[in-house]
């Protein structure tokens, strides 16, 4: 093994990345060690960049979803069905750990995504505990972290043309419980707004439409199945858009809209393309993006709407997402997303892309 | 019997009431005729004063919920058991009809209370259509109004007491999803927030906070089981009552919160007041008082919360009410909530005192 | 016109087919006539047949799912959507009618399928009232009977391919509550459990297993997309068939199970193919074949099963599934579960063919 | 302290019960030592003396419910609000331990109650693995279990007034999913069925009636708010006790029933009690007491029956239940449910006595 590897650090917000080199790390008990295989670069990251979440511990290893090659492991190690998990085999992990399984949100209200203790990598690990995010040449995974093979239906570009917005996508659709037969709209087309449009296919809808841009990603949308995309810069208005929708669903709205968008005046719109007693998810505002206004006489109480925040994902969502991806990637070619794949020196011009939406997916093949 | 009937009429938004007489009506073939024992001046009235409310056919005689004695009927008359209501009868009856039963709404979302063709006694229903609201000497139930007898555990003032904030509160705890032993804050302390107040505790709450004003409303909102309740006057700013309820749900917030308090700015308030991946229910912006601004990461997607919008109520949330009205009444005394009661004669001054919010629940005895 | 219209009878339990000749109806105010296109002989038409059914008010016209071309209407007839339905379109009808809306299952528990006035057309309805079944040259669309335009996507092939078991599968579906990623048995491979089959996978089951016979019924299953199918007449005994599904499903069992066998040994066999915690739907005994014999303890309790019983179906599955099959048409070719077309004189070979299952659907075009 | 513990040891089905005494142990790291204040005996206990559950490692120290005084904790201990607890303060604990938290029902299905790696104080604990069990005059607190410190309002009494039953009964009454205004029925009033009917009130039933024997339950069955009790020691047929059940609820049934008897023909006997499209919950065969017959066709498809088996409880309904007990003990008064307390020495003497159902509740005080 070599005795150095190589990360790239975000050291704080608006800093330029750094290339730094750590030791190699070993496994710890319980643990394991990955050669990355392939990282992401999302809409996650352009915000960690320019500060826009809290308690962030900078400097941080980016990269949060991400796929390895099992280096070593620290002692047995197994999947969630019990089957040995040994080195060569290629993996993801859940990037989310720590949740503690011991407060009242874990226990009372179980709501783990509530979790204060809970832990993303990538995210909330500093770059001084390790090698704790996707960016770098190996990866630590951590003792009670969990992994899970890539069923081999899936190879690395597949699950990472999926990325984070695929176990997203999936507990946004989850919790809009689609019924059999609705009709659904999805606010924004990156990569959330995308599996959202997969899988609420999946989960029975008629009619899925997607509304956003740049076209690229409406190509894709109507690639992966969506029935009509909006673009959003040329239908300019807020009023235009509703129309739209309204128009394709005998005047009433949709059954059911997830916004995935990121724009807090995109959840007024929203509300207004929904039908009475419709269902509206709210996923994309994962970042503070300001305010918005709307009318709780017209847009909540006499709707009747419920209206759904959808934060985080946990083990199930991933999981299950991941099967069906082994058994719809035919269908859904989700390594049709990845737009462009970059060298782990080529971060920044990654970071730089996904920041002006000029790829639907960029891929860290460090 | 006489030959007219007075009722009371609203002719158009800000125009002094009137007084008028109107030939006196006959059942129709599976209606039937009420003499009226009770009938109510709620916060809806003062909105259709104000000409706050669309679609209204002015003239109008007000008075959505009723309690009347049957003088007669077109043909044999049942209750939802199929026991026979004959006159003399002490009897309310659902003020909600017209539903079709036909529509997308009704058949397929299963959403009647968003029909189109749906009416409401005294708001949707002209004078020039007949004795169609409550304030007036007697009332015409049309065929396929749903008529309800008192049971006998409740006389007219009980169940007055309760109007129709008793289905409205209802509804709002029963979308609420109350799970045992939920804590529960109430934004509002009129009659919908006192009704929810109540079967927030039937439902299994074990606490139940109410903030609102003024304090009558709120010595009523004690003795009816809040647990404690905080005055609006003395705590005026949003972050003061956050605070007094985040002391109260271990700096959590609370696991329901049901804004009834008509008032825009609740919206926001209420969600900083709700716990992560709590409920929120919205049933007080009956009309439209305005916008509101919010946070949709800080108050829906990271939160997780749900927001479920509430409107009007069915058949089923009335009739189960009034069963647990005969239960509880003695335990809630719904009849205490009536500050005063007024003749027919007095409408224009039970208009304004609730206008001014100077009684809790203003009742007409015609 | 012609002056009369023929259609077959069922006299009574066990007596032959009659062929008799109807005076030609006339449409009533609301209603409709049709020409009949196709009907279907179901497994029902044998149970009544053989007198299994109560409440049969013989002589009867079978045939309660049904195709034709409207002759004439009474007036404007609409859609749900407010179409107008016009001499020439081809429809089907949702043959239950008569539901109250006024009594307790209707309005209290919003249980439309078990209201006491309900009815059925071919099962509930009396040859002395007239065309009210399928096996007939014409049929009478009562009013208030509600008539379903048929997709421009869905020929009378199509459509009667579904057949009965459309709706009820779809409900079974539904009533299940399959969550995305799921894995999903099918104890029967009759339509009703083709049907859900079919349903399941659009409902984002992960995998769909069918068990039953005769082969072609599972060539059907597999065609359809069923992942494995188990052929009864092979498999011979319970503990056999119980382990080829814990074989395939981490030896848990499975998260949902659908019974629509028409064997009371189903049920506990199909507990013993369910996981921990998993959902069993039981759809298959719309007759009484007898007892059948459970553990409590092991198959419910311990097991933390979820038991539905699904009866019937409501306007709302049949809509849905209409607009489901109409997409999904070139997928799952419904039209290929017709093994064979009769006339309608050859009504009691029809019949015959299903009572030995030697059809998978048996379809009738008079 | 002293050296040696004393403690009652269930060498096997069967046998005599021993007293023996154990080295006085120490608390783990996260672990803590109680001083045993009461215990209790249940039928559990009574089915682990006749050998009728598998599994059970004897010798076994009987006693899951506890309540007990710390004497020591292995380092900082919190309860589940973060609150410390110390020695001297009277605590309980959640008797089910072990959950993995790693496993497919844990993480996928979030079924912990069927983790495989589940363990349960009293029932799956060895006595050759040290004091866990209540029936000593110490407790050993294994690390990761979670202790409840009994609120104020609580005392000792009190909490083993409700016993295992408590969060039983909570769960039954979650699972039943209870509607405000609901009509509820309980089969059986040992301590599980009288806190069923207890937690259905709370849970917003119209009414609630229990059928069970022997009459000192039923009557602490009224005296804790059953609106009617019936006995079947003079009901003795099936159809006298469905007649009863039907006559009190509009010929239809009840709501819910909650099956709490342990007596497999309850099962068939209470789904005749059962309305149209209501809810049945088996929470009673805990032990494998044999099969029972039931008819598919009758009992649960045309019924439209939701049937759901309830096995064990989670953290969350025992710490809810508490919360509960806390603030409704004076209405329901819990310590009135203990017939008679025993000493250790008289553990034989109370099983008997539990046996034979002398008692309604049977507590140890060591």
């Amino acid at each position: 093994m070599s005795e150095t590897v190589a990360a790239v650090v975000m050291t704080g917000p608006g800093s330029p990345l750094e290339r730094r080199r750590f030791a190699a790390p070993r496994a710890r008990p319980g643990g394991a060690i990955l050669e990355m295989v392939a990282t992401e670069v999302c809409g996650t990251d352009v915000h960690l960049h320019h500060g826009r979440l809290s308690g962030v511990p900078y400097p941080i290893i980016p990269g949060h979803v991400n796929c390895g090659r099992v280096l070593e492991t620290g002692g047995p190690l197994t999947d969630v069905e019990g089957r040995a998990i040994t080195p060569g085999a290629l993996v993801t992990f859940f990037d989310v750990f720590g949740t503690c399984g011991n407060c009242w949100h874990c226990l009372v209200a179980k709501a783990a995504t509530r979790c204060p203790h809970r832990r993303v990598y990538g995210i909330t690990t500093s770059a001084e505990d390790g090698l704790l995010g996707g960016w770098a040449e190996r990866i630590e995974v951590l003792p009670g972290v969990r992994v899970l093979p890539l069923p081999d239906a899936i190879g690395a570009e597949a699950f990472m043309g999926g990325g984070c917005g695929l176990p997203t996508g999936f507990h946004a659709v989850e919790r809009a419980g689609i019924a059999l037969g609705d009709t659904v709209v999805v606010q924004g087309s990156g990569p959330v707004g995308l599996n959202a449009a997969i899988f609420a296919q999946l989960a029975g809808a008629l009619s899925v439409f997607v509304v956003g841009a740049p076209s690229a990603r409406l190509d894709a949308a109507r690639k992966l199945g969506a029935d009509e995309v909006l673009d959003i810069t040329s239908a300019t208005t807020r009023e235009e858009r509703v129309r739209w929708v309204r128009d394709r669903t005998s005047g009433r709205g949709a059954d059911v809209v997830i916004e995935a968008s990121g724009n807090p005046a995109a959840v007024p719109e929203g509300l207004e393309m929904l039908r009475d007693a419709g269902r509206y998810v709210v996923v994309g505002q994962y970042t503070d993006a300001g305010d918005a206004t709307l009318n709780p006489h017209r847009h909540i109480n006499r709707r009747h709407a419920t209206i759904l925040g959808c934060w985080g994902y946990e083990f199930t969502h991933l999981h299950r997402a991941l099967q069906l991806m082994a058994r719809h990637n035919a269908r859904f070619r989700w390594r049709d997303l990845i737009t462009r794949e970059y060298k782990l020196s080529e971060a920044s011009q990654a970071l730089a892309d996904m920041e002006r939406l000029a790829v639907v997916k960029a891929v860290i093949r460090p």
